[in-house]
């Protein structure tokens, strides 16, 4: 966030903890993903589940996206009734869910993902529309797919495929997610390079029997790093609209380049146990967390108030509970904060920290509205 | 949760993940709580940041509470909206809400919490009109308040309470969440004994500047296993009314106790990897976990389908990201869990996961209001 978004916030509003947005920040970062994408012959698929919302899918529509991801029907829904038409749910296929996929599939281009022969037959029979599907493949990530080795799995969800009336294959999909555990640059592109290798190993067996197969791949870690992108059809990324400290820990974003921060009013300072309690809790912030070191934990960093965008190095916030906030009090700037001061956090991970809102405070005083996930 | 909750819960409606509640179970925490206050003269002052429902609130109103705690201003305007007028607000004050604090204590009987005498004369020179406030003690938490052998602090307090024209002194509050880390009931009964009788020294000393000096203590651990209270005027317990996975591991409740459950679809079956993927991440659950052995985290346990109410030892939720929950598969039991099925999820912390809903869904197929606390 920029030193001009803070001039011009009407702080003196800010009453309870409130989720700010940078507009410029946010449309940058989309911009330079969309211009990525174009360069390299990718279709730009991007996960809408981060922001959910209807203003801000606005700012991809004006970088000429088209093509989206949701991690929900309900967050389908939404978009569709807010004139978005091509959507692909990247959530494994839920079957109690088959009334408002067959009503989705029959308003929009609606593509699904499962990977069990059992979950394709069942969706494929509760289906009276078309819908797409990818198989979602586990490259290495161990959370939901079939995994690329499973040869006789993999043969059988080919042969499921092949009796569908109302599915229709159109490639495979995966998340790399271990991209998160990476510790360099360097590992976070070689999970990358391996995944896609996997992908195109396993693409070569589908087209055998499928005229079209797209390979479609995930995460903002890899997607920021790589320049040039190869072997893939469709890239997903979600998290870079906004970024978030563990994708700056990550080395994916700089601080200067993360969209949100959370407003924290100061309640106590208490310079003798070098802390500071802010209203911002675990319903604000989210429980999510970094390693801070001498097994400490890290749920947010702060804003460092004379250089807006960067942190403070010398503080961060490390305990949660309901409402409470505990941020570190080094020795020496106990005369900069005081109570009823705002500290500027941001987030360790964007996506969860704003699904706890319901809208975004921007610089102009203005509220965004999304939906939330759940 | 009984076998009769499941018996009864038409969950061929049940689409996605939803939060359940059992009105039986809830009802009769409520009630041995109420109970152990009468018997012991204290004052039970529930802390309703945890169900944050006008509708849940009438059933601690059928056991004669008229006296209620909240975590935040606006909790206390959503439930002085819906009849209840004797409110505090257990969380530090927070400068920046001074209009908000007007306005109730203008319509209902409001204390606050505050522990330092800058923002003690700051709020007191914002009010127009008269508020209680309890000084906040931390007897070892380590949280918010003044410490309790922070004398020159104490004497600081006390003289600024001296100059205040519209607070008016009601006692010593304290949070003994400390007994969270507990390792065993005795540790728990022992920190709180610790922490009442630093309360009653503190007493002494305000007893000498003020007639009335109430003790006015929370924690839902030690006043689930203590029988009898001694030297405090007032209990403040929350999470008893919900339990959960937490308390249950701490012994302050079994598991049959808990009156609330989150209902996730399984999505994937995995035997080879010994793994189930359920609709049921962050977002349902929150990230709340519990050490699990091996380095490993629980997100939730499972209650058992045979003997509902009791949770199975052979499997627990062991990783969340946004919607997906991954649960241990353990050999043999594959058979026993099939896409499209139902698991009913134990959380770790029923305070942060019910926060994520807006309503609870009981067996009759009603679903029961909430506000969320943000």
């Amino acid at each position: 966030m920029t030193q001009e978004f803070f001039s011009a916030l009407p702080d003196h509003l800010i009453e309870r903890p409130v989720l700010l947005l940078e507009e410029k920040v946010a449309r940058r970062n989309i911009r330079t993903m969309a211009e990525k994408a174009r360069r390299n012959g990718v279709l730009f698929r991007p996960h809408f589940k981060t922001h959910r919302s209807a203003h801000i899918a606005g700012w991809f529509r004006d970088e000429g996206i088209r093509s989206i991801t949701v991690s929900s029907l309900r967050m389908a829904a939404y978009f569709a009734e807010n004139g978005w038409d091509d959507i692909t749910v990247a959530f494994p296929v839920n079957l109690r869910e088959t009334a408002l996929i067959n009503e989705l599939a029959g308003r929009i281009s609606l593509s699904l993902i499962a990977s069990s022969p059992v979950v394709i037959r069942a969706l494929d029979r509760s289906l009276s529309e078309r819908a797409g599907l990818f198989v979602e493949i586990d490259t290495s990530y161990g959370r939901s797919g079939v995994r690329w080795d499973h040869s006789s799995r993999l043969e059988e969800v080919i042969r499921t495929l092949h009796g569908c009336r109302h599915l229709h294959f159109r490639g495979l999909l995966s998340h790399t997610g271990d991209t998160y555990a990476a510790t360099s640059r360097e590992e976070i592109l070689m999970l990358h390079r391996k995944a896609v290798e996997k992908l195109k190993k396993l693409k070569k067996r589908f087209a055998d029997d499928f005229e079209d197969c797209l390979i479609s791949l995930g995460d903002t870690p890899s997607f920021s790093l790589l320049q040039d992108i190869e072997g893939i059809d469709e890239m997903r990324p979600g998290n870079f609209v906004f970024y978030d400290m563990m994708q700056s820990r990550l080395g994916a974003c700089s601080p200067e380049e993360i969209a949100v921060a959370v407003a924290c009013p100061v309640v106590e300072v208490h310079p003798d146990e070098h802390k500071t309690v802010i209203y911002g809790g675990a319903v604000h912030l989210s429980k999510e967390s970094l390693p801070a070191g001498s097994g400490s934990s890290c749920f947010g960093r702060i804003i460092d108030p004379h250089a807006p965008g960067k942190v403070r190095e010398d503080t961060f916030v490390y305990a949660l509970s309901q409402e409470h906030g505990l941020v570190t009090l080094p020795p020496g700037v106990e005369s900069d904060i005081r109570p009823g001061d705002l500290l500027y956090i941001y987030p360790v991970h964007s996506c969860l920290t704003a699904n706890l809102y319901d809208a975004y405070l921007t610089s102009d005083g203005k509220w965004i509205e999304s939906m939330r996930s759940i």
